[in-house]
């Protein structure tokens, strides 16, 4: 009933009754838990042409609950508290350097980010009841098994919040913060850009994972066979052509790679068309393993859409060119380095949305 | 209902409406529906335990309706009729050079062999109610859009068969033939080696298929960034270096190829290692994005697996060693050559089970 009224939006009670098929009583009985638990709101908006109390439809309430985003970056610690309407209400970002890191030190800093951000929404009358965790590695089981580039390996997240905790991939969750705070519809690679690169795809509405929930890896799909070593223990992966640290050289900061991109600097013009390359070669094997409708470049290659859309395109075409009418659509993410933590925030919504007994505790 | 019998057995009518939530009048109903249809069959194994008139189970019947699987192969056309307990109940296969060849020609032909089948299937008893075709290309809204070895572009198949008819991708039909008819359970990647490469990936028992119904095409991953052209356009796809004419070079069939390889060929031996090589790099990047829990290889695969197992056993290890705990399972397909073929017909059994109505015209 709440995935009705999530869908399509402010209904009459006897309205909810004709669209799910339950029983007058039923719906009423249930509007009222959902009523009492915050879930939901009774406002004077009601649909031209339905039945019922005039005047009293139900929807979604953005007052009472909420669910909290986390991310451990590479280089920030990032929170979110969004509400059931999917609007973002407070947010965090804290710079750091969390590579070969010491996880109990990390996240006892999260706890607290976690716990100052929870505070600050209960201050706006919201019930946080449900967070996510996103992390730069693979995650199998609830456990992170490793994340390379924190030098994480094996680490259980317990204790963090005193609410139901999730964790996921970063490409995974971004995927999803994508397609639920950004413009996409449906059928999507969502490729992102960090110090690794992850890929979430999106098929139907949810990210594809695979049978141990490890799929996803286009940082490590191979470019170069006999190319240089990367840390997976592979070698020329894509991570080594387009990786953030390939593409910064020996700038310090995203910000400084595209103010020397506009100056028009060969080297960083250089570094971008090699990667641009490398993520061509790259994404021509993922088309056709994949077969996405679009592919969404996000993280770092959002701001460096720029100089990275043409040399990308390019490859797709002329690869790709004779086996398919035309290669999938090339779009920038409107979520940028957000869309990891929306993603987990939005994961929780999803969850209460679809099952709302289970956090709302009914 | 007929899924209920399909996965667990003869049932007595009052089992089956335990089982189902259906009344035993709506049971008792449509197992005369079933029955008068051919579709299941009463026989006097019951299970013990249950209740009911005894002695009168209900079981599918493989006596009076059965699927027909159709294969254009690049060098022969395969035919074979499939009772409804999936037991192989007649097959052809008439060796073929279907390389740039008129599409009349050769569906005039498969036409033939489709007739002369279906009538020795029907000197059985058996009667064809669906089919299923498999090509060696891209098949996009029931259109052979392009399948390059043939040399075909754009081919509508129609009036093939009096019968409605299904049509797609080998490899995604092979994958199916090695789930139901050979040892699989589900999740894994079948790779298809025929003169081209493609892959089947099985999820929960069904093939992903990709936004517009074109994944899996192992065969155009990219191995060498600036290998040698590939007549898909792109450059070292792995199809160049593992495909049916790298491996033979100068020899005739693959039955050749297995006879030198056993008395020690070098340039044989090499040839495979080269392509187990090949297979190697493209098989890393499908684990990175695809995450399968076993790799199956077939189609011309499976005679050469055993030149072919070290090479790409050693290349997944190397590559994927320290991102994974193992790789996953790399295994021989048990159904061979006879995959997609058999793929087509379980295909229709899988529809008829799924949906009885629609195929037997209930």
């Amino acid at each position: 009933m709440l995935a009705t009224i999530h869908r399509s939006g402010p209904h009459t009670r006897a309205a909810l009754a004709e669209r799910t098929g339950l029983t007058k009583t039923t719906v009423s009985s249930l509007v009222a838990d959902l009523l009492e638990a915050g879930a939901v709101t009774e406002t004077g908006a009601v649909r031209a042409g339905e039945r019922g109390r005039p005047g009293v439809a139900v929807s979604l309430s953005g007052h009472r609950v909420a669910a909290l985003g986390l991310e451990i970056n590479i280089d920030y610690l990032a929170a979110c508290v969004v509400d059931l309407t999917r609007t973002v209400r407070v947010r965090h970002i804290i710079p750091a350097d969390n590579r070969n890191s010491d996880p109990a030190v990390i996240l006892e800093r999260l706890r607290g980010l976690a716990k100052e951000i929870t505070a600050e929404a209960a201050a706006e009358g919201l019930r946080v009841i449900g967070a996510a965790l996103a992390v730069p590695g693979l995650v199998e089981g609830g456990m992170l098994r490793s994340a390379p580039h924190l030098g994480w390996r094996d680490v259980r997240v317990a204790d963090l919040v005193d609410v139901p905790l999730e964790i996921d991939n970063e490409a995974n969750l971004a995927a999803l913060g994508e397609l639920w705070f950004g413009p996409r519809e449906s059928d999507f690679l969502y490729v992102s850009g960090e110090i690794g690169i992850g890929a979430g795809l999106v098929v139907q509405g949810g990210v594809f994972r695979g049978t141990y929930g490890l799929a996803g890896e286009l940082g490590h799909v191979v470019v170069v066979p006999d190319g240089p070593g990367c840390r997976c223990g592979g070698r020329g992966c894509l991570e080594v052509y387009a990786g953030q640290d390939a593409l910064l050289g020996d700038l310090g900061s995203v910000t400084e790679l595209v103010c020397v991109l506009e100056s028009g600097d060969e080297a960083a013009l250089e570094a971008c068309r090699r990667a641009g390359h490398a993520l061509g070669v790259a994404l021509t094997s993922a088309v056709h393993l994949l077969d996405p409708g679009t592919i969404v470049l996000g993280g770092i290659f959002a701001p460096l859409f720029p100089w990275l859309s043409e040399p990308v395109s390019a490859g797709l075409e002329t690869r790709l060119g004779q086996m398919r009418g035309a290669p999938p659509a090339l779009a920038v993410s409107s979520t940028g380095s957000d869309a990891a933590v929306l993603g987990a925030a939005g994961l929780v919504i999803q969850q209460i949305i679809a099952e709302p007994a289970k956090l709302l505790g009914l």
